[in-house]
């Protein structure tokens, strides 16, 4: 009897799901606009109602188990989220217990950066390496570490926090309390409040605005982006000094700005990593878009099974 | 019949050999004044008679095999050392194969950082635990990452090149072509080449001179330990961030500086980690002092049976 694996992704705004199967392909895949404001109990019944449909038009094939991708850091042991800035209500909770029960299956709770890291090495631009790390470009910056084809989770689960990166010490105050976050630099969020600081414009510009403006040859609008590829590129830098990993991986929505930051970006990497002058790493859009955090969390249940059939 | 080991640390100036247990306790120890100025054949000449040295001595028992820590890249696979500040004639040779043959016996090179962070895994300050990163505060700054009981290598054993994390992106210029890494903040070069820069004295002063203008009041030369801590609480912050591993041990020279750059240091982690603060991260002084590597390079024989045995 086929396998399949259920992945979830709990963003911002709404709510995915899709049944993956062993060979990473997707069988059927749903999409939830989640009524976020209403509280725990809606999201939860959300995911569980999503789960259960896909059970049930899949009830000829067995579920290896259900991945949770969610923003914020998993305390892993307790399956507790903590420091999510979309879903205060699920912090400090027992949310994985909970999903558990309404279930009645096992299911693995994962940061989701981590588990679009998974993805893309599972079934994206990963594929041929063992050893990765992944920076997510979206509103904010969030990092996966992937070592031995497993995610690096550290003592508690809160490894890989690399949009809080310091890559510039007097740099922009960020809600963590630190200067010069990776994140105050290189995120949409960066670029549009970086805009307004410049008066590029008179009312608020989208970053996409600003991509547009640096396309046609804003000087202004270009130099937010060359800020943007010196933040990566620092960061960059000390990842591969680091971790001395053979790829690693940007992916988000600030990714077709791809040739404005690239040039800031490479000159810093070459400028600060003598092992990236003298390996053969490489710095690469991820591939899967915005279906990797998915895959990769249909892939946990696959994985642990891979891994408690080795030990 | 018991096993011993022998763990060789090739430093700047000198030449230590010791034979060392199974239990981790060293049972004869070597120094040589090595004759660096005769060249690669001088060198390698007296690593191999300090091992046969000890294998004479400590005829009575088995050895297990023999562990050299080196300055400088070491290129895994070739068994080459690269970049070696100290040792520029060892470079691009295979230094590895040439003693094997001398000696008759394998033998396993290693960064010496590695060494040091692998010696305090095994006998010092992190017995405890599997994960940890080691910063060696010398005339240089050295890393080394172990994960899981084991040295982090990467794909060429570059891994955990920490002394160059780019710190401040516009800061003092680094022999490695970099601006603002670690080691030109928080060494003992980059505090006797502050100490010139501020006019501390007139004459050139030693980080021990400096350490002592600080400890007796001088204002001036206080503000570089609290740089030094700066810098130093900036890329520990960036660990914690990137491996939320329980422990990071700082050792080397510039240890007994700790009171005057931990100020410093400590209100930087707690600012620009919110892992730090919210996790039973430890950051303390290593314990082997100058031992570590020696101790380190002698564990590795031993490590390599038991992950043998395992697979």
């Amino acid at each position: 009897m086929n396998e399949y694996s259920i992945g979830v992704d709990l963003g911002g705004t709404n709510l995915r799901a899709a049944a993956v199967g062993r060979d990473g392909k997707i069988l059927q895949k749903i999409s939830v606009d989640t009524d976020f404001e209403g509280g725990r109990d809606a999201v939860i019944g959300d995911i569980v109602e999503s789960v259960n449909k896909l059970k049930r038009d899949l009830s000829s094939l067995r579920l290896a188990g259900v991945g949770i991708g969610v923003p914020g850091f998993i305390l892993l042991k307790q399956g507790f989220i903590t420091n999510s800035n979309n879903l205060p209500y699920l912090e400090n909770y027992p949310v994985r217990d909970a999903i558990e029960k309404l279930l009645g299956t096992p299911i693995i709770l994962e940061n989701d950066a981590n588990a679009a890291a998974l993805g893309e090495k599972w079934m994206g631009a990963g594929q041929d390496v063992d050893d990765l790390v992944l920076l997510t470009l979206g509103t904010g910056v969030g990092g996966g570490i992937i070592m031995g084809g497993r995610v690096l989770h550290g003592m508690d689960g809160m490894a890989a926090e690399l949009g809080h990166l310091t890559i510039d010490p007097f740099g922009p105050p960020c809600g963590c309390g630190n200067l010069g976050c990776l994140e105050k630099l290189a995120s949409a969020t960066a670029v549009e409040s970086t805009a307004m600081l410049m008066s590029l414009s008179a009312n608020p510009l989208t970053s996409k605005e600003v991509y547009e403006l640096a396309a046609g040859g804003n000087v202004k609008a270009q130099a937010i982006f060359a800020q943007m590829g010196r933040a990566l590129g620092i960061a960059l830098a000390n990842l591969i000094n680091t971790f001395n990993f053979p790829l690693y991986l940007l992916s988000g929505g600030m990714l077709p700005a791809w040739d404005l930051f690239w040039p800031e970006l490479e000159a810093n990497v070459r400028m600060r990593s003598f092992t990236y002058r003298n390996s053969k790493t490489r710095i690469e859009p991820a591939t899967l878009g915005g279906e990797a955090g998915l895959i990769g969390a249909a892939y946990l249940p696959f994985l642990a099974a891979d891994l408690s059939l080795k030990s």
